[in-house]
């Protein structure tokens, strides 16, 4: 598929404005760490994420003072096909379990003083009037990938333009961590089909058990995938494509909140398989969305690790977790938060007066 | 060594105030996990951290409100057979840099809300007068272990003492979950002794580069360690000996440290070689030791797996850490609160109206 600036307007000036992270700046983070109070390279992957927060913000006193997650939900036609344990009106019911601070990711939101918005990009609902929700559903639903394409090319690119929205948001009222996380019942089907069309990795390692498949349904998942595939099979080299015909409306929008979020240069957490593979699209669209991405952590999910080479991260959490919601998102932004003060609030050897090892060379 | 009731009355009380955690509230906070709106076991190790900590304070609405990190600090005889990069003085320079809020645990305890404590127990010196330093000094330092044991019991019973005593006051104080670490230039060197003491493993695998060691460094890190358990091999069956002859000041006072924590039933994180080393002894002491501690990451020295076993740990954060000074343990302490949050503050499928995977079953 082709998107002109005809089409979608949002998303071609996002697509212009994304450039690379700040390669001299994340040079001088790296020459900087040595001189603070420390052994060279003892923090680990600490120093890593400052010094990629540096050059993403371009400056040597990066901040992730604000973080925001953002929860997209949608429903799935595919959920026809009886790839979920659970029923499909458990979307809804939990958007409303999220907008009464009742989730999981509620609770994680609120102990790490994270900013939490709960949008509906493609729930069948009806969701009863709750004051929070941010009301930006394109359809209700998708259709069955099995049958015919997900979306049509107006539907893909209308939840696209609802994420690239959500991180424009974020960054327009001072956010400087983004995260992002999903829920609809069904949703780990599309995101295999997405992960083995990405990375051509057989079905059935880009398959798993999702919210606890029972071994019938996992085979049906994976049937549903492989004849998703094959149906659809001429056009997946093209992203928009696979995003369009095997994707989801919520996976849509995760894939543009990457893409602004990137735009908008701010670092932005990845979480599960879903969500990573709305990641996994946007840098098939753009590779420098990876100077952006930062792998909360590795699922449970068997299609996770195939998607990580794609966004070319290295998680920084193995917890088990396997809940979507931006569970894993929310986990990683205190080790984000806690590696960039520590890159920015120590003190240099020079500073503190402490002597360095190559004083005891010299006094040898 | 036998360590009579005459020779260390808080020692002896605090062994004898070790019991295990509340089996009984354990299965009952299993039993709840199914019930709160998420997939079964969808959380991972969020679960397993819920589960212990209601174990520990024997009810299903833990809380880990109040947290701190203790740092302990000492100096080594063993530094004479040049074990270290870095000169002796560095121990008193980095306590001074603690105390002016400058070092990465500094950064990361602010960063997370976590109350920070200092302790002397054997360092050189002299440390200038800074408010905040809790003077606990024992000794100006250990003997060399290549040529004597490094403390005598009095030394070393005093130091456990001092561990003790801070775990009890900040249990006072109303902390719910307790870390802690270590400064002490040369202190890989007992560590990787108690180590290889303790497990059996090979020298060389249970010594690593500390702070950075050269190839001629490690190996009189080596040289020395093999010396150390040559010379006091007799009396290495005894963890309070191990403690004693190969150990450190600071090793003895975070060992007292969980020894306390464990008497006061607080849940309890390691950091990396050297706290870990200290928390292996405190389980050789008393293996109930075990159900309050929880192994905050894994450390790059390659000792530290095998201290895992002993202490019957799986590390929270892997991140390629390898600084000590509870950098580690404090950036476990968010992990650790989200797990508890999520437990104690989410919906039951019940309470937030929705469906369950077997509610779809009953349909069908």
């Amino acid at each position: 598929m082709e998107i002109t600036t005809d089409q979608n307007t949002a998303l071609t000036k996002t697509l212009q404005r994304i450039e690379s992270a700040d390669q001299a700046m994340l040079r001088a983070a790296e020459q900087r760490q040595p001189h603070l109070t420390k052994p060279v390279g003892s923090l680990g992957r600490l120093e890593e994420i400052a010094n990629r927060c540096a050059a993403i913000f371009g400056t040597l006193t990066p901040s992730l003072s604000r973080p925001r997650i953002v929860v997209f939900a949608g429903d799935h036609g595919v959920c026809a096909e009886g790839v979920s344990p659970y029923p499909q009106i458990v979307t809804t019911q939990m958007v409303v379990n999220y907008l009464r601070n009742g989730a999981a990711i509620n609770c994680l939101a609120n102990s790490f003083g994270v900013e939490l918005r709960i949008v509906d990009v493609g729930v069948i609902g009806p969701i009863p009037e709750i004051p929070g929700l941010v009301r930006r559903n394109v359809a209700k639903g998708t259709r069955n990938f099995c049958q015919e394409a997900a979306m049509t090319a107006e539907e893909m690119c209308a939840a696209i333009e609802v994420g690239i929205t959500m991180a424009e948001e974020a960054a327009a009222d001072g956010c400087n961590l983004l995260g992002f996380g999903e829920m609809g019942i069904g949703n780990t089907t599309p995101a295999s089909a997405i992960t083995a069309a990405l990375t051509g990795c057989p079905v059935p390692q880009s398959v798993g058990r999702g919210t606890g498949a029972d071994d019938e349904c996992l085979k049906r998942k994976i049937a549903a995938v492989e004849r998703g595939l094959a149906l659809h099979q001429a056009h997946l080299s093209d992203p928009f494509e696979i995003l369009r015909r095997i994707g989801g409306l919520e996976i849509a929008a995760m894939c543009g909140f990457c893409l602004g979020a990137a735009a908008c240069r701010k670092p932005v957490l990845t979480d599960g398989l879903i969500a990573t593979s709305a990641a996994a699209v946007a840098v098939r669209i753009n590779p420098r969305v990876k100077d952006f991405l930062f792998a909360a952590h590795a699922s449970v999910e068997p299609g996770h690790k195939f998607l990580m080479e794609i966004i070319g991260q290295r998680p920084l959490l193995d917890m088990g977790m396997r809940l979507g919601e931006g569970t894993g998102a929310a986990m990683a932004i205190p080790l984000m938060q806690g590696a960039v003060a520590a890159f920015t609030g120590m003190a240099t050897f020079e500073s503190a007066g402490v002597a360095t090892a190559e004083s005891k060379q010299e006094q040898a």
